[in-house]
């Protein structure tokens, strides 16, 4: 599996000058959108201090995290394949698509920036304590855990659809706004029943500066299970068993 | 009309080696869109248990629809002309751009779709009933018919003009957001009279988890025959019959 | 001023074979664009009968404008250059882009469309009376009037730069995006104040079905001042005198 | 510094051709953005008159200014780069892009399109006086301007990543989608703690037109601290230190 099709993304990656590059990108995205993301909802909770979640105050919280992610998902895309998530990194290891090495290198890269966002919210809001994942009433951990295996294995089957496959052709120009857009359509669903994270780097920067680890698993198990599944199926099932057309030269983000 | 313009499209689809991977996009991209969309209601039911719909909840199902009907579109459009709806199909079926076979296979793989993510909304939200498509009160059912017909029409001229037109040229390279989009302002429009389906399957896989079929049959004639009407003419009447220009090779996506 | 750099576009247009696609092109999009903004506000009156307007409701009607502008703008650009909207085609008749024979063409095309859109919601809404754009408690005719003009120059000025300018280069494929999305923020200022309307179609079809007259004026005078003064600064000062870049060929949409 | 890479980017530019087309770009496009944003302001004290922010208020705040931003940079990114905003001039600027002449002609143009706009909203409004950015009660300055230098860095580092970086590819067709929607992201963050400005010159307008200048100080030292910021990070450490790629030409915006 190693070597298939895109040799120098599992042979050179891992020693490539621009792994450090792709690094920082990473880092700086997934603190753009984890900044956006958690932000959001201190912000709700700064205007509406008692009040439950309304229809406005989820429209706004899918919106700001599906916007943030397409900004970082385009500033980020050539340079590190616009992951900004470390289940999407999971995924594209699991697919043989990056390094072991440059795996690592980018889940602590995406963690720390998740890290940095949640510590400079929680100073410019003077102290506000960041609000965590977690299962809503009436549902128990095992629904939380298929909802995030289901919604992250569509957002990594669009991720591999749009920004992955070789013979993505011209539909690739609208990658970084399918996938944000599919996290703010999946939050509408997921975010009364589990809140609908898909990002195991979203989850744990607001928990560790909040330190509120209940349900903290599952936001890591299911996006994990979900976008291996994903994986799996989009890279050995439909990406057509052809060379990739000559006249469709490995762009920068072919990795 | 079988063998114009695109001969292998008729000729050579029903065998293509893509089929099935088309047909698997077709499930896949389905069951992704109609997850958001029937589960953004059931999360509006979540935060709102006995409120009747306002604006706020309106744009929220518009919005779940639009968004991931368009990462749906754009995760199969190169591979499977990214249809993912039967009235859609249909309408390809009408102009006369796929086989007979490759639109039975869509279908089937369109209502599966369906039906597996309105089973996993079934689990997930701990056995809440789906909704179905209904005419409002006030209404009778031939108002929601005419309804469908039309907002179907609007989307399937849109999708004619910026997906399978071999004249769109650059323009098309927004095609699957503005499929998506036409379907968020189509349920700004006739959420509150008849639901605003404009999609077989989304009507169809709710319906038989939920059991409720009253109207059902509104939300089949009524999109099949929009997106007939609208495939006739752009077929025939808006595109020119010259052939197309050179310089404009065939995309992956003009089957 | 008739024949300079684009010459055929002043002087075969009118005879052009493609002229009639071109202007039923306009017709249907017309249709599906006023569809949807009118058939919005008639869905708000039927959830909210007798309230206000709310944020929610500024939002769901500037939403169902922008994305239905932007998916009939994108159906229409390569065929008719995508106006949906007299006031643009009077613009680029203004600058010089297009024929005044191709100008009256559009203008009953939209015209008709506008009509027809509104006929067919008086149809499924069993009978809802359609709303007219009209200037709001507190304000004169006069303020709506500058405010039509000066939300139509934004509109118009943004047309042009997309999708008009022969130098927009690579930055000309969001320009059914942009022009759908201007119109969107604008509704969210001008809205209270007189509607912002920015096309005379929009408010002739529904003044016409439902008979609302009153005001109606300003919808015409306000969009045609506003778009010429857009249409004459970037013809004649912004677009630089220097003929096209060689390796930027004439597309279908430069007429 | 002042030489490398794009020479006549820091020699040629303040005698160009060009120089003036830009500046007015910058004064349109700053006109249109400002027109929306503040204006969407106005827009809601007519409706609401009395109540505080709601999310339905947040969303249509966010939302004028992230599309009409959007529209605003695509007028503009052909012809001057698509600042429309005195920040990212700054770090246009520190990044060794534009030249300095070149700045000073962008900053004038865009503080007189924000104020053109402020006065011109006081009219058609009927004299309602122009609300200006300041810090919510229970945070001080400080917190206003940590929270300014972040999401201006946000947006700082999108523009660089996205309009900016010769490497950037195809990934740069959507950056004036990326640059709208970040600051919408950022709004519904920051709305509710600071206003979430990011731009000098949209807090300029409305302040000097409704004579508000308290905390004024903060809407400049933080968004050009942010840009500062983003663009020293993004030129001399993520941009790779080769040439462009030679079958990446350069294009009109890369001055």
């Amino acid at each position: 599996m190693a070597t298939r099709r895109y040799a120098f993304g599992r042979v050179d990656e891992a020693t490539h000058p621009d792994s450090m590059r792709a690094t920082l990108a990473e880092f700086a995205s997934t603190f753009i959108f984890v900044f956006a993301g958690e932000g959001s909802g201190l912000a709700l909770d700064k205007i509406y201090v008692d009040e439950g979640l309304s229809a406005g105050q989820l429209l706004a919280l899918a919106l700001a995290h599906a916007f943030a992610l397409f900004a970082a998902v385009s500033a980020s895309m050539h340079v590190s394949g616009g992951h900004v998530n470390p289940a999407v990194t999971f995924g594209a290891l699991i697919g043989g698509r990056i390094s072991v090495v440059r795996a690592i290198y980018y889940w602590i890269a995406q963690l720390l920036g998740a890290i940095v966002a949640a510590l400079i919210l929680r100073l410019v809001t003077n102290n506000m304590r960041p609000n965590s994942f977690h299962v809503s009433v009436g549902l128990g951990a095992g629904h939380g855990l298929v909802l995030e295996i289901i919604m992250t294995f569509g957002l990594m089957y669009t991720v591999y659809a749009t920004a992955i496959d070789p013979k993505r052709g011209t539909n690739g120009a609208l990658a970084p706004l399918a996938i944000g857009l599919i996290v703010g359509a999946n939050i509408l669903v997921g975010g009364p029943f589990d809140g609908a994270c898909m990002n195991p780097a979203l989850a744990f920067g607001p928990s560790l500066v909040g330190w509120r680890w209940k349900y903290h698993w599952i936001y890591w198990v299911g996006p994990l299970i979900g976008a291996a599944l994903a994986s799996l199926i989009y890279e050995y099932v439909v990406i057509p068993t052809e060379p990739p057309h000559p006249h469709q030269p490995l762009a920068p983000e072919d990795y």
